[in-house]
């Protein structure tokens, strides 16, 4: 850390600064200079925040050097997380699909989708059964009903199931039903919930917040993995910016960025990052392109009839085009659908 | 909501739309250009989302006119909504005044923090118990005890208390201490929070998400309004932007904006809103200019020890002057203090 | 400036950049942590860039500590700097109007503006005679002739004319007509722009970026101040952020930060800033109350035949109004209108 | 274009609407709802802006329908753009590589880049000579000495030379040693320069503004077509967010979205995109994957050492790294290098 001290900090200032570092056990490192006088901080205490010293007097600014993320970190642990989500492995060459309906609407609509999604190579399942929606008043997913739905589509087409939950106490239930669980942009930073999935023992895919920083992302992955759950996927879905021809704006530079800074898998869902079918497939490419290690893709039986978010969800034979597209780019990379 | 096909669309696309219109229980209205058709789309039917057409062949884009808020809506009620907190009416003349210190840290502190704001001027005090912060490793707040002192001091400055819930299962415990119930930020589309803030019986101050616009703030207001709590405070705190020397970046625009589409109160945090104590003054001056119904300040009795936002928080003797600052903008615009 | 040398940075590495510090005339001070290395940078030459340590091996990042804007600092001048705009002097107690149309589009139109806002008691006249425009289709301005015509409108009513510059082979004309030179937001980084108005002898009303930092604002101040004009006014007028029911979103926190950072004198564009009339007195009040010097109101005599943002101009009644309506608030903050 | 009546419009606002449809040449199609009245406006005269309806008495909203740009829109040239640079062609099979020092500093500095560059396979070389730099303080290129260097490169090398133009002055000087010219972000919307280039007979690469919208961008593209210049290059380099780990967002999405709305090529710079050498392999993977038609590279003998952007320019051998990774890349995607 460095506190950066103002102009006109008097030398009082200065020393209630200097101890004050000494008082939360770091060592302090002064720098006079003609205009200001800065002090690195150093020491084991990392986890110091920086209104430790942002409000004492004479402090103009505190600048906060190590990320307080230590599980998450590819300082703590070198090599690239993986494990198998229902056989298949993740963080390794081959590129995980998770596909299926924005929500879960009949028991016909999930089975086929299923079906079309296992035969064209996903290895996993997706479908709301909770939906989190803007408005009270639109269509809030099937409950219960629908986790069952989806367990007998795993059942029926031999594929993991992926599902969001939105409630602490939620987590037992969809734990009973779902191989993965999802925590969705609107819950990032819905500590609580983070904290129930960090004692539940699935994987959790963790959607980036559509206005969170990476460094926030990798917080809110800190708090699944310091609840001794080290099993969890970073999924980029868009960020929100001002641009309105897309939904949202697919982070491209957020891939090799986590990658840099964290060993967890990093997926990425052009579904939802561009709201429209039409522009999943360029998105799907460059995902995989920049490194990512699977795909979130929104599959309808028949889009036009969706309950949600029909615009951007591919046909059957769309995402089996799609798959067919993949595979040369994910080889130019060094990796295979 | 306005229907635009695409340039190319065909007569079937075109007349498979309109008998989808039909079918929902609408009226298409349609316009034949030379360059593309358009269908107004009307009829009783307003919860109809716009994924509904959104997702048929032929279609461009689906323009929504109507915001799916209805409780939340000037137009469902014309009055200003006001109400009582612990005697102080919120929405009408009087501008309220929200104050303490970010967390509730000791006995001391909040009593020290409460007398001071009570002297000041402010009807209610602010403290969480429950904190959400970024890491996990931060401090967390002091859970049920700090309810404990929070409502040791309102006995003693008699001072209602405003304090923030962030789990479904936390509002009955919440509930039993504090008069006002907060959703943070971060929480606002937590949506089985909103439920269950909207099923309790106390007065609700809902943030506004630093990511959220005001149709979606709007919405939030509605889940709670929707579950029979009529008495929701909305609060503007900040919308993250690109600029970095404030923490977040107030949304002065928002404050008429809130008060031409809703009826519900509406109040400012300049404290979160700026992050920085010195801006904290010109910030709530212009928020009570600007039309706001009250303000929430943070104060601490000793901001350099502050366990979180520190830098932010007022000392008494600052807040003190700020109330009287405040004073004359408050007549200026027909209001008072 | 602060040199973060990365994790595993080598000893030669580290030499190599001590070395360079040295080099540009600066000195390193030293801070090892058990983690991490930093170097505190000091000396006299604050010009250097983080560019020059970046790209050394080794470096994690940089930390510029002192905005490179010298002659816009407060730092640098401590008072406010004040200046008359044709008797009227900017910067001190009393708030300065700049009202008029967003283009010349008649002489008619012209007068009718200048006499109305001169009436309620604006100081300024404002009217674009070269507009820029997002299309090339749309009405790009009278040109030479309606700088003509503001001419015409000053000598009538006795106001000052600020008017905008788009191109530096313009200067030397524009100047010819105005009183004041105004740099679009869409201008506020064409240096060569800058240059210009910097050798001009004319006041120059510059508009922040809608998408340009507070810093950038200063050093966009900065390039006219370096050419020997000191007489800038900043502008804020909204910045461009997520939310659509306004045009823009008025940075008020600009207001006090900028009066911080600055001795310039600061005004507010609320009709940009909101984009909608009704808007428009709430963010005036607002601007004022928060500590502007000044406000630039669209007014159109008939802002339903208005050629371009009709939509965000007042009729000269409402003006009229406006005025009234800021009178206290001025008052209420030590000012007058 | 969709015309929205406020729900408490009278008939004599909804026929003063209607007449002042029909007063500007369209037809006015009405749809009268429960709620509220739209009326869909068709007909010839497109370019139309919605500040004609805006300000009208009872109008809640416009909603434009068609994008003002033409030359630039696929609605209006089916088939890619394609124009030789050169001899190599652009928007073809061929990915087009340009590359070189972000400034001209040396004449050693820009042989050995280009002779670097030529070799690994890049078509142009780019190095700017007038710089364009937030701070007055900053080094601002070599001037017409710096073209001279550039040509000369050219001459050395066998590379077409593209380089930034800053002032519409400027235009005839750097034409005669630039083979294409470059628009820089902070000018996108240089209306007067746009106008320049647009007279000039040379391509021109333009820059997306890191504040401008799809839709911006490609109405700047219109500036320059409607002045008679077809050869526009496309260029995304990334807008700004709130993310901070890299200097901005590479908005991948813009790819395909550009792509669909506009017949013109689409190149993308990672170097400014991201701000850091260690990201620009895998977002130029991305971009190829994406479909862009190109990339812009910056690569200095000794970045070192160089006085702008070093930290973002790869060495000799990590572009040719590169080229060998995009290879696959663009076979994949039925390209070539």
């Amino acid at each position: 850390m460095v506190i950066v001290m103002k102009k006109q900090a008097t030398e009082r200032q200065l020393s209630r600064v200097l101890a004050r570092v000494e008082e939360v056990g770091m060592q302090p490192h002064l720098s006079r200079g003609k205009v200001r006088t800065i002090i690195g901080v150093v020491g084991d205490n990392n986890d110091q925040s920086p209104d430790t010293f942002e409000s004492l007097e004479g402090v103009e600014r505190v600048v906060p050097l190590l990320g307080p993320f230590k599980l998450a970190s590819r300082d703590f642990k070198k090599e690239n997380t993986c494990f198998s989500i229902d056989g298949a492995k993740i963080g390794e060459k081959k590129i995980i699909m998770i596909a299926g309906p924005c929500a879960v609407e009949s028991k016909d609509q999930i089975l086929q989708a299923a079906l079309a999604v296992k035969k064209a190579g996903a290895v996993a399942l997706r479908g709301g059964a909770f939906k989190p929606r803007t408005s009270p008043y639109s269509f809030q997913g099937l409950g219960e009903d629908g986790l069952k739905l989806l367990a007998e589509a795993r059942d029926v087409a031999g594929l993991a199931v992926v599902t969001e939950v939105v409630a602490p106490e939620q987590v037992p239930l969809v734990s009973q039903y779902a191989d993965v669980l999802q925590i969705g942009a609107r819950n990032m930073q819905n500590f609580a919930l983070l904290h129930a999935v960090g004692e539940s023992h699935k994987p959790v895919v963790l959607k980036r917040g559509l206005m969170s920083t990476i460094d926030e992302f990798l917080h809110a992955a800190e708090y699944i993995l310091s609840h001794q759950n080290p099993r969890v996927i970073l999924c980029e879905r868009g960020i929100r910016t001002f641009e309105t021809h897309t939904r949202n704006t697919v982070d491209i530079n957020a891939i090799p960025v986590l990658k840099s800074l964290s060993h967890l898998p990093v997926i990425v869902d052009p579904s939802h990052g561009t709201g429209k079918r039409e522009y999943v497939a360029a998105v799907s490419r460059a995902a995989i392109a920049a490194g990512a290690d699977g795909l979130m893709i929104e599959v309808h039986p028949d889009p036009e009839k969706a309950l949600s978010d029909g615009a951007q969800s591919l046909r059957p034979e769309e995402f089996q085009q799609l798959m067919d597209d993949l595979r040369p780019v994910a080889e130019a990379v060094g990796r295979y659908m």
